[in-house]
């Protein structure tokens, strides 16, 4: 059984502590708690946990890091939501920040989750060196070259258009895999796994975050608007490039497939049995929302 | 003669360097740059150069920081201009960052500066536990309990009246003299200051960090409007709080001399002779722009 519920809770509680003793205005902090209380699948929390419970690890070693990248995918959140991007006035069943306070207030709120997210992945129980690597790791991911940089050109993209793949897997690479990437990659840092075995664990996220774009992609076609949160077949109104766009829907199913198989072969190369990635891929694709 | 000009240099070579090695795409390259560029006095990293200096360390030892800071800084006013928050077309002469490209690339270059950041501070050539360190007060310098909650603060206040020199001093020392003090701090940390060094370079970044201000308020009713880049008396016109607003002219400028001298006593507590750090002094208060 997949210990999904277990992950949320104890990333949702290494939040709560977090953000009660953080000093800031009340103004901001109820801003920056209302985004991470919206709630979301905690992804990418429970890949650092699956980790650790692959390896044995204990997952309060993981909490400051689970926590920092809930922060931050929050914060790209409430920044893409911003009426300059996406302006979009709900998420998830709930007014978008900007709507619930104000647009000033939730560009401020996005940006003390990012700058404290770090201070937050420094709370971790673990030697100098290794803060260091997962900081550097974590903010290159976030950054320019990762989750910023993916955001711009994939908004750029929906100006001009993307007509290959690969155009579309290079903004997804950087846009939402970066970050799982570095989930998984952090849980194997954190659990002391050896130098083959991250190796590996990059390689499941990869093909993790390419598997997650295209099952979205097939359920905006094939969905329950109800389940998804939004009108089926909303992507492609707006011209957006999706895989089923690109290959049809059986081939976007045939590309799901081969990038859970390789998924699956990263898990089987790992030096320990890792049943838990195993459930998280399957979550994944069999979501239907 | 104060190495101004040298500091100012050294930073931006510092920036060019980073920038030019930096993964990103070109819009967003283009829009972190243009902010960049756009100068300044480079306070900040000038700080940091200062202590080191005094310390007789490499200032090579600061570029990494120096430049963070710049980055950190830039990313902040960026923000500000935007529309919902300042909404100011202008800055520095030059068009902001918001009407140069957009507003949505405006947002994004300041998270991609943000979290650029702290892969730029990461190069500094020391252990992993002064980089630790260094990280951890420069996050909390620039989030919630400092750049970002103050930020929040100050529109606050514009909107609702701050009426006493307290409320406006807690305002400015979390909004700018936050990253003040942690400038001194650091170029105390690199330098390998001791501790009670290191708490009297703080004490002399937040007493230069009011004078700065208070010179601010100052110059907006006194000064040239060509060489301070706006309007004399502005600050008047929108109804915010300023000191010689809350003390009068003649009140501003004792406060200030106040806070200069206290920040005279700080640097007469080091076990160095710090004659950079009274030239930036005098640099902040005689300064006509």
């Amino acid at each position: 059984m997949i210990a999904l519920m277990e992950w949320k809770a104890q990333v949702e509680r290494a939040l709560e502590s977090f953000m009660t003793r953080l000093d800031a205005p009340e103004q901001l902090r109820a801003s920056m708690r209302y985004s991470l209380d919206a709630g979301g699948k905690r992804v990418r929390p429970a890949l650092i946990y699956a980790v650790l419970d692959a390896y044995g690890v204990s997952r309060t070693k993981g909490d400051a890091t689970a926590a920092a990248l809930e922060m931050i995918h929050t914060y790209s959140l409430i920044h893409d939501d911003l009426p300059a991007m996406d302006d979009d006035d709900m998420r998830r069943g709930r007014k978008t920040n900007h709507i619930e306070f104000d647009e000033a207030t939730a560009i401020l709120a996005g940006d003390a989750l990012l700058t404290n997210a770090f201070t937050c992945l420094l709370e971790t129980d673990t030697s100098a060196d290794i803060k260091v690597q997962l900081l550097e790791r974590l903010a290159i991911a976030a950054g320019a070259a990762g989750m910023v940089g993916g955001q711009l050109d994939d908004m750029l993209g929906e100006r001009g258009g993307i007509d290959d793949v690969e155009a579309l897997e290079s903004i997804h690479r950087r846009k939402t895999g970066a970050l799982l990437v570095f989930a998984v990659e952090a849980g194997g840092i954190l659990a002391g796994a050896n130098e083959d075995d991250v190796v590996h664990l990059q390689r499941y996220g990869r093909h993790l975050g390419i598997a997650f774009q295209i099952q979205d992609d097939i359920l905006d076609v094939t969905g329950d608007a109800e389940k998804i949160g939004k009108p089926v077949g909303s992507d492609e109104g707006n011209d957006k490039a999706t895989y089923p766009k690109l290959l049809g829907l059986e081939g976007a199913k045939t590309a799901l497939a081969a990038q859970v198989q390789a998924a699956e072969e990263a898990i089987d190369a790992l030096s320990v049995e890792a049943t838990t990635l195993k459930d998280l891929l399957d979550f994944v694709v069999k979501r239907d929302h």
